[in-house]
């Protein structure tokens, strides 16, 4: 698991890697009233915000560009930073940040990458539960921003 | 350099790492009408905001009060979230992204840990230049927030 100590491949000895929170991105995408989720692929499965690690030498905001076209096939527009969430509990897998964005898409809606299928939903009609803090993370930006 | 290949210490051959972008803390400290900067002991050299690494398992928030205390002697109160900075380019060691709070800050003004000092600037009056991209995000949240 990242953040965990390594295998060395030639020897098998430990090797001790810097342990640091892992930086991601999740994104609300707004299309008329509606938000878009996605049915994630991998565990924990169900419904989440688009989302996922930022790479080295990557901004968020380009991350936060990147993961919304693999997973939704959406450009997003107006684009801005909305807050972090970082409780180490948050994410079942590791310590996972996500920083939040908020943006309007623009295009044909796909689930793809990490997602099998993207769709568009009422806010009054989220499905329940949502993967990691997601529920909390939109009833936040629903109540403080938009 | 953290986020490269690690070298086994058994037998020497590469160990690929994940390469992930650092989490970081900077916080806008005010006393007042004025903002608190460190002198930093290590490179970069120079005053920058106080500020750090955050450790696996810490939230932002619990980062923030942690690394302002090491390095000003001084307790937070009304910690809130600014915003992030990201670009890969901003700091010269490695990709670090920092998050950045504001708040004020209680008791005595001392440096330590990685700070040789720390002072009370007025915001007219800081020193030039400061290390990382710091006179632009303290720019952006005298504009944007205070």
């Amino acid at each position: 698991m990242p953040g965990e100590t390594l295998i060395c491949p030639q020897c098998g000895a430990p090797v001790k890697t810097f342990r640091n929170p892992f930086p991601t991105v999740d994104i609300i995408i707004r299309v008329g009233n509606r938000i878009v989720l996605i049915e994630r692929k991998n565990p924990p499965l169900g419904w989440a915000l688009p989302g996922g690690f930022v790479d080295y030498g990557e901004s968020l905001e380009a991350a936060a560009v990147r993961e919304a076209k693999e997973e939704t096939g959406l450009d997003l527009v107006n684009l801005r930073q909305f807050r972090a969430y970082s409780n180490p509990d948050r994410d079942p897998r590791q310590h996972n940040i996500s920083f939040v964005f908020i943006a309007e898409g623009q295009g044909k809606l796909e689930g793809g990458d990490d997602a099998a299928r993207a769709r568009l939903f009422d806010l009054d009609a989220l499905p329940a539960p949502l993967c990691f803090d997601h529920a909390v993370i939109i009833r936040d930006a629903f109540i403080k921003r938009l």
